[in-house]
């Protein structure tokens, strides 16, 4: 069967809307997903860049929020803008690391529902511990394995692997050929090209 | 009738695969498009940027290259780079600004078909001259027109619009009602709403 990786960061925010949809996407296709929480702040560190670009170019920070509000509005998701931004998303990321299969794809959705539907903070652990509740997870044992010096040196392998498939932004999918696919709306393109389907000019 | 601006810049990439579909998707909606040729030049100037984004974060620069090696090979489109890149655009801008309607229309598509198609350099005025020909217009007189003070001023005059209208980058896509849509993957959903098909929860 084929299968795609996808790569996103819980601090962006076009990984929330991808993120809702990619599983069904996927599904329809017949390609198995690969849930892979990884962190930009490293990336970007390693490309010369000090913050995210919506920042850096303030500009492009108030066209994103415009073209978001319009994406979430078509697809009747609610969006509520977190304070500050970008959230602090590490300890989100550890404790999607330490789950796995589908409790790690529903604790994702439901980390960025709170944080980008309702405005929540990630970095509050109270608000994760919840999240794990409403999974039927033992918070206190999921909080201390997501924190562990395993799962930690997990995540910081998962930013370098990152580096070196040449990510530079969130959410990205990459194929089993190895090609990389960057943004909410190359989700369909990225996965038509995981299930087989690719126009025949583009072979490398 | 709807109507929208259409924003290029000829050493905008992904301006190119924008410039061959816009003017069909416009029509397939009733909207009336306005070509208006700028320089991302003035605009990355003052938003604090010193060059295209593509070389200044090399990893991302390499991906829009694939990318747009995927976009071109679904639709049909050749694709070779120019090099420099990015080219020199002044001289294409200012031709195309001396022109109007239709003729401004396919003289941009046959520019853009030259340099990212073809890989020519659309600085060279010999180059611009044959397209002014194959139009059946004279070149020596389009570009005496080109380069006048008032064509200059009015090129001035576009770009000091476009920073003012929150233009980051091209192409660009701006409705009557002063909605912004950025990039070729948004060139239906901006024509849609200028069409008046707009979800109801993203009015401002």
């Amino acid at each position: 069967m084929a299968a795609a990786d996808f790569w996103y960061e819980f601090a962006s925010t076009y990984s929330y809307p991808a993120a809702m949809r990619v599983a069904r996407l996927a599904a329809e296709r017949n390609v198995t997903l690969a849930w892979r929480p990884f962190l930009l702040g490293p990336v970007f560190a390693s490309q010369g860049m000090r913050d995210t670009p919506f920042n850096i170019y303030p500009v492009k920070g108030r066209y994103m929020w415009r073209d978001l509000q319009r994406i979430c509005a078509e697809r009747g998701l609610p969006l509520r803008r977190p304070e500050p931004f970008p959230q602090p998303s590490l300890l989100a990321a550890r404790v999607a690391l330490a789950l796995e299969g589908e409790a790690r794809a529903e604790f994702s959705r439901r980390t960025y529902r709170a944080e980008f539907g309702e405005g929540q903070s990630i970095a509050d652990r109270a608000l994760i511990g919840r999240i794990l509740v409403d999974l039927g997870l033992d918070p206190e044992a999921t909080l201390a394995q997501a924190e562990s010096d395993a799962n930690k040196a997990g995540l910081k392998a998962e930013c370098a692997s990152a580096i070196e498939l040449g990510l530079f932004g969130a959410p990205s999918l990459v194929t089993e050929d190895g090609e990389l696919f960057w943004g909410d709306d190359r989700l369909e393109q990225g996965l038509d090209w995981a299930a087989g389907r690719r126009p025949a000019a583009a072979a490398r």
